[in-house]
């Protein structure tokens, strides 16, 4: 079993962790916080081995009655690999000055640059890439989301040009300090970030994006238009969705038709935490006309990399050669549909 | 093990459908639904028997790939008690033309009428009165929350006089159609129904209640004033609160300082659906000032009844005489602190 | 001084109403009201004569203290045009029963269908099209928008292909009622109506767009992505913006990077009710890329209409044959830059 | 005519700033700005001098097209009296450091404390107290609100005790950063401070209150809960209410049943940037039941400190010795009802 750390036990660390050991091949062996909060009390309670990243801060944490058991730098000494999750631009500072120097490997999520770690990573895309390495990205949460139905696109039809307006939640559901309340912001600089870090996946794809934020908590959703190189129709494209891995077509007719009532599906569905890992594509909205095609998927920002973080894991310690059999193993630990 | 049923599969239907599987001396028989739609599917997935409301419609279920068992008349007749999670005034109808007709047990929830029901129901405050009986209602989510700690204030100090402000979410997570979207909408009926119905629980207490509702989705709070009968400090009711049933008292400053905090913590804490049963009290909020209590509180209005509803049954099949035991073995099953 | 009367006085019909009493060649007869609430009442106050569509209410009217000056139907009789502001689809009914019967010239607004009046209008692009004409559609906010800015573009450089996303605000900021509060909520059938929606005005362009709907009620906002025939600067669009009627380039760094800044900056310049009467532009986000145009604009959808129903007015009745002096007449009376 | 001065125009200055200007006894100056944004851009536009905080920063004010007419400290000198509308906490260090040492007056704004400026100004309740004082706070637009109220309440009844629940809008309506925007934040010291301050202006009245935030823009509202010395009728109050100035009873029922009405009402009366000076009190909230008064009253966060502002100028400079005379001047030329 392959001794796992996470870096930062937040929004998406938590997540991590409870994945990580929901495996058989890897486990959880600590992992780290700033701040005595109520994230530092249920993570102990939950069993896992609680590191912290400020030496000085001990006394805080045993006042608020959670237990230390040690420092950062002592956790990442006993491990195989560490998921770094600290906020955008940390990662990248601790491989240079800290996992560089005693020889660990390290994941990052999408708030680091491609360029200092060097490889980008989707299980679906580019597992292969990934083999071995000691630095990887796991992109971000609507690059992940792009990647995952522009993949079977593109192996179906051939992508010719992709344009994509990203709608984000503005905050994540326990952030009570960020707005708006009541306002939209567009993102100004335009094309958005979002169609080259696809490219870091996808190599050569023309994609371009805009992209804005509205007032919600729950999810990002993104409008995609495609033209196609090959005549394909609209089931062919509703066809391939449903065989792809970690994307759902789902029924806005159901009763899924806002991202609202797709929360309530994943907690039906009994996820933990109500995480909704695949990217959900609303069937009605897909459609080909005239070799161009249209179609509306949302992203749940809290959860669609966390697979992904465990097939990199697995990937980059070489517990598995092919991508495919990871994503599997992975979706069978986890309940993915 | 006795068989019961669940009429109205909804937000408070399913979840008292699985609290009722999480115990060891009663099981679902079936649910009722009406539409063909995600949520009727899931329960089916999850093994419920799932029987129509509108027979005719049975096509329609059927085209949407999901299993029907039969109609709500043939459910009815298979059960020792029926949780009635219609629509407000549905369940008075039902009781009247069905379960009557019939002679089955049922149990009502806060959207109905208290007079053609005869008996409230508030686990900590008034089990005994429901033993045996046919007809329960469980109040509301609000009543529910007032009960719970106001009971335990009155042991500890009595109550002279409490004035409340209950500032309620305006819509559930699941609904994209209600509003507001950017206003505050008072109640303007002065003072509002909270009071007389935390009477039909805790008779003869002066409570007097406004209420207003506001643009969030996750929880209501409440803004409670208690004029006390007897001297007592903060201590002695921040004691009181921890040691009551279904009441947790909460550090805001250990970052739980508002709602969307709460419902992040009810995550980690690894609750079904992310729920929150017990009624959280800020720590901090708890005053006592020249023989007036001052405190707030939040009530996870999809969740905090469904406890109740599982003591309820207990109580009506005289499954259990003790309500202190029925309430510790029902929160064992439903892992509440 | 022509007659007009505004048939239908809510969001739209009250802008009308003062927008038509700015001008000298044209005043408003009176208005017609449903229901006796606070728009009625501030009508009157106002000086409006108020007749009532629904006769047998005359009465509500009365005891609520809102003078009534006769029904719609004797309005009518006294006019030279109607503006009709009833909901969608109800506009239509009234043109069939009411206004071809009694020959009166009738404006209907967005929500209605094109072919039925047979002539849609927006000043700058198609003024001449409604000269002398009996029935005329003032087209939606966002057709509105669309065309104000595809004008010149197309203008300046020749539009091949259009691509628009439009993010719409769930409800209007008088609304208490819709929501969501927490939700996205896309518009599943893509192609959405826009795209043929602007057709009606610049005929054989090719426009695609998807809609979705966002918890705010400020503004619309469009992410436009444009195919150009000849090669420009992203200086000359930003150029041709500033010289176009009704389109206001902004500054996001000014502090008006979001739809809220730009309300609270209407407020600043003196308009009535805050209103946005143009289409602002974000300046950064405009850019042209390889021959393809990228930018930002917010529609305020309570009043981008308003001025082109004033030269809807005034084509209709011939009061002026030359569309830009209408637009240039309209502009100075409304305050409008 | 009085030469004032505004130091800080945001929010509230650019309203005292019109405000003043409406009157026919006194005229700004001119007025400050730190920043080249869109509000110094219109500021100017208006024909308002504008003076920079910080001398530094000419250069981007011209930059950005804006006229800059001194330093701050240069318009000083010229004023009789200067508004200072800063943030919270800056205005007492300008007292310390500027305006005592040039002998200027000045008005502060609720963000300051009662006790170094020693006295706090509502024109209805101490109009006198400020006659000829150098240095007045202007109370908060929530103490305003209570004041307004509870003072005629007592003159008419006599109030024993006052207990309110204060729901505070999270964010200005132009804010785009602020949250939450799904979550409510009660402010966990209780009592919290609405209470002492009311009594900076009503001496000796027994207020106690509890706050708490939610995701709106538009208004706070206050739910009020009032024990009486004498015997009155509902009919008494609301009598009280109709007859107390910048107090406005309105109707729930005439379509004005929350603060997206109320605002949408204010912008029907042709008020300036929309805004609701008055204090509104839902008629229907308002009822007396066994001596104890309850209602339900709104307040425009933005608005219903500017008459304030110009009644405090007034007493100050002694241009009027009875506070009524001022309060009707003022409403007068700023179009109070």
């Amino acid at each position: 079993m392959k001794g796992i750390g996470i870096n930062g036990y937040g929004t998406i660390g938590k997540r991590v962790a409870d994945a990580v050991t929901a495996q058989d091949d890897m486990k959880i062996v600590g992992i780290t916080k700033r701040t005595p909060d109520f994230e530092a009390k249920t993570a102990v309670e939950k069993g896992y081995d609680l590191y912290i990243s400020v030496p000085e801060r001990e006394e805080q944490f045993e006042e608020a009655g959670i237990k230390v058991s040690g420092t950062a730098d002592e956790l990442f000494e006993k491990l195989d690999l560490v998921v770094d999750c600290t906020p955008g631009g940390v990662g990248i500072d601790n491989m240079e000055n800290i996992y560089k120097k005693i020889g660990l490997k390290a994941i990052f999520e999408g708030g680091e640059d491609h360029d200092p770690v060097g490889t980008s990573f989707n299980a679906e895309a580019n597992y292969e890439e990934s083999l071995g390495k000691d630095y990887v990205r796991v992109v971000s949460c609507n690059t992940t989301g792009l990647c995952r139905t522009l993949k079977p696109v593109n192996d179906l039809a051939g992508v010719k040009k992709v344009r994509a307006v990203m709608v984000r939640r503005a905050a994540d559901p326990n952030d009570a300090k960020k707005g708006p309340i009541n306002a939209i912001k567009p993102v100004t600089t335009v094309p958005s970030h979002h169609g080259p870090d696809v490219q870091t996946i996808i190599k050569g794809m023309d994609v371009m994006t805009m992209a804005l934020a509205v007032p919600t908590t729950l999810m990002h959703t993104h409008n995609i238009m495609v033209e196609l190189e090959d005549t394909v129709t609209t089931d062919d494209v509703l066809d391939a969705f449903e065989k792809a891995h970690r994307v759902l077509p789902v029924d806005a007719g159901l009763k899924l038709g806002s991202t609202a009532e797709l929360m309530e599906y994943a907690k039906d569905l009994g996820r933990s935490r109500g995480d909704f890992y695949e990217i959900p594509v609303w069937k009605e909205s897909v459609n080909v006309v005239d070799g161009e095609l249209f179609y509306m998927q949302a992203v749940h920002q809290e959860s669609d990399v966390v697979p992904e973080n465990v097939d990199a894991i697995r990937a980059m310690l070489e517990l598995e050669e092919d991508g495919e059999k990871s994503i599997l193993k992975t979706n069978k630990a986890m309940g993915i549909i």
